[in-house]
């Protein structure tokens, strides 16, 4: 084999990494002959596009480019790109519709982008199997429209999910709006078709509902973040479709008793809430201002969303009132019911606008990720008021209350040392939500932003498992590399 | 170092694994000097009871036993043990309640048994997280107990609960009579404290429900079969515990008619029955003969039983009618609906016996524990009737119908050329459960008595993977090893 490609020569910052190399012209070249024409793209201005997510480069440390761009269209072709890649040792970041907010996708050593943008159909929904099986770059939202068409549901849903790409969701193990209830995207996983980085198409499980024949490598990859295998096809559980549900929007006096309250439910209703979502008062005032809305007592100190399903109209209402009447007896100023479908909408355009209207307003922020057992939520949000005081900052807590995963933002536009700021501000809360069992991320993943903060929370012999399996699914290192944990 | 074990004698089957060493009289006395007295025991009846468990040691390939027996009661006992055979190059087989059905328990190669039963506590019910931490040897059933004087459930239900251990089933990623709404005991995991086989105590997952930070070793570790990791302690989710449930009892005219019916429910009630469970004819009259009871129908080809729950008495209502409804349109010759305790305790009873009495009535059958996608159980029935007349044999099938995971069970009592007929019944089976996208063992495991079996399931990749993984955690080899595949 004679070898074409440059020696890597960005020094990754954390050192120890196997040798790769990055891709150059001629790769271009042979990687359009084997796949045929119009897959391969070395467009400067693409590739920038392409090379990002929804982390500002900034907070990776500059932007980290590809060498070059594939567009497969089958197994096939990635098995090619990832044989070919695999002989050359020139890294492969995979990539699904970019949404993502940890650098999962971005090529953190050059080397081949590979998008899963033209693989891209739902298969089949398979009613008798309860069950779909789609290409990774579905629209994540799209399967459950299809499932929805028979009587189904797909019940992963993240904030991103109507631009968001399935495959994407299962690397980084999506979280959402209806974790509480159902479980982030990996419980929704029955099979997985993978490529493995030298080039095999290996299968894990399929569209039976239990399998112990052999380790749950299907589960291993969820959450791996691209970093063991390419992920070609899904098979997703889809569950029958509740004939009714309602949101209730419940406007608190403090953010403290909103989050007192949340756990209440499930102890004195029996019942898991579908959702549970927080949004506290400078999250609504964002909302408001993005989408020039309005909510009830904009004054309280804490919104909450919560979701019920049914099947029949008395149950769905005794549920409601139910969790209405513990509500209201828990501190809630009023319990607002939206059962049609435009209001139900509108709500929940208002909770998923969040993320996007802090990138929107403001330029300098920490957006973190955490989660806690949820009983500790409220040690949680009090110790991001402390933060807040502490280093003169504004905040945004909102996220999903229900399973103790907040999404925590520090603002820091204008302000004097606002990096040093932030920085402490994020190591004392990192602290905090160690000693209150919780950990760095619930859904967004490690990737490339959050690596080196990964150490804080996982212990050196973890960090040795992961970069040990890393090398049991990809000796050469070609895979995602410089995720996860530094040295991977 | 001084090597004070004898090297291992007794020759691998499947050749090709690491070096490991018996334990001898020396490693007793260490064991027992370090652990404190009455932890280690020599005595070679103990050591036979222990060495096995409900497989009969005729099925795989005779009597296993171990050098010797410890009883850690902690932890750092456990972490103890773990360093002193790793050292020695001493394999190390964890074990539970013995209950198993693929010898994942038993000491393929020797060494020490390390049983877990004193570690019996349930070291907390969280009401406000909705988990239980519990140490491995807390019996099954005990967790739903302790649970539900809190209002709560534990919802992972083997037929063996009753004396299964947790961490038994953790290991197997045991599944039981709620799979079909719940999932295996895998999905009930938040949280485990381990010991790597080199003695450092880790902990994946806490009581958080969600994380994303590294890899999701706690869902690798189910189903690993005690080869990656000693599982010390362990973290499960608790639901709210529903007020009322229903079982139904409905026998249908045939087998057919019973199996095709199931995947309905889901479909045209909207509704995930709790449990979805088939007695074939012969299952019902075993349970007849072993408990000495009278079911109603008898002559019915199946008995179908299922559980719904509810938390008011009309949604339970409700749904008991429109799934008897629907039952009685689609061949049941009537529907017995069980809501006091006692019944329900009873219809339970004579599930959960079937295995049990196959192995007190009969001596030479094949114990099989296919999973097959729902919508194909159909075709495995009629596969497992026509096994049976090709090679003149009985058959009991009888299982998770809503999972699609049947206990095939094929009875040779008396037959001229009995190992041969079980031999080609059980390949011809295997063929068939591959064609429909089914796999060898859907909850019993793989373990010794299946890992021959396991390679016509797994691909020449996967099973490299599993090795893989296996050496990533476990380099020196000697966490139960001969597990899974060969060479393990």
């Amino acid at each position: 084999m004679e070898r074409r490609s440059r020696r890597l020569e960005r020094k990754d910052p954390f050192g120890r990494h196997p040798r790769l190399n990055r891709a150059g012209a001629e790769d271009a070249a042979e990687l359009s002959a084997l796949l045929g024409p119009g897959k391969v793209s070395v467009d400067e201005e693409r590739i920038r596009t392409y090379s990002r997510d929804e982390v500002p480069p900034a907070a990776m440390g500059g932007p980290h480019p590809a060498d070059l761009l594939v567009f497969p269209e089958s197994a096939e072709e990635v098995a090619a790109v990832a044989r070919y890649c695999h002989d050359r040792r020139i890294p492969i970041t995979p990539r699904g519709a970019g949404t993502g907010l940890s650098g999962g996708a971005v090529p953190a050593r050059g080397g081949v982008l590979l998008s899963f943008e033209r693989m891209n159909r739902i298969l089949e929904i398979d009613e008798a199997n309860l069950c779909a099986v789609v290409e990774p770059g579905v629209v994540t939202a799209e399967i459950d429209r299809a499932a929805a068409a028979r009587g189904l549901a797909y019940v992963g849903d993240p904030c991103s999910g109507d631009a968001s790409f399935i495959g994407g969701n299962v690397a980084e193990n999506a979280g959402g709006n209806k974790v509480v209830r159902y479980g982030a995207t990996g419980a929704q996983i029955l099979g997985l078709e993978t490529v493995l980085p030298n080039g095999s198409l290996v299968r894990f499980g399929g569209k039976r509902r239990k399998d112990v024949t052999g380790y749950d490598f299907a589960r291993l990859l969820a959450g791996s973040e691209g970093t063991l295998a390419l992920i070609v096809r899904i098979i997703l559980r889809l569950l029958p479709r509740p004939r009714r549900s309602a949101a209730l929007l419940c406007p608190f006096r403090t953010l403290a008793e909103a989050v007192a309250f949340v756990p209440r439910i499930a102890r004195e209703v029996r019942v898991i809430p579908t959702s549970a979502e927080l949004m506290d008062r400078r999250a609504v005032a964002l909302a408001e201002r993005y989408l020039s809305t309005r909510f009830p007592h904009p004054e309280a100190g804490a919104h909450l969303i919560l979701e019920l399903e049914g099947n029949h109209r008395e149950e769905l209402a005794d549920r409601v009132e139910a969790v209405g009447d513990l509500c209201l007896a828990s501190g809630a100023l009023e319990v607002y019911v939206a059962e049609d479908r435009t209001s139900r909408d509108r709500l929940w355009r208002a909770r998923k606008s969040v993320g996007e209207a802090i990138g929107a307003f403001y330029s300098k922020f920490a957006k973190e990720d955490l989660v806690v057992p949820t009983s500790a939520v409220p040690e949680l949000v009090e110790a991001v008021g402390e933060a807040a005081v502490r280093w003169g900052l504004d905040s945004v807590t909102y996220g999903h209350v229900g399973d103790g995963n907040l999404h925590v933002n520090l603002l820091a536009d204008d302000l004097p040392e606002a990096d040093r700021r932030l920085g402490e501000a994020r190591r004392f809360l990192y602290g905090r939500t160690l000693e209150l069992g919780g950990t760095l991320s619930g859904e967004h993943g490690i990737g490339l932003k959050r690596r080196r903060d990964a150490g804080l929370f996982l212990s050196p012999e973890e960090r040795a498992l992961i970069r040990r399996v890393k090398r049991a699914f990809d000796p050469a290192g070609i895979l995602n590399p410089g995720k996860i944990v530094e040295g991977n």
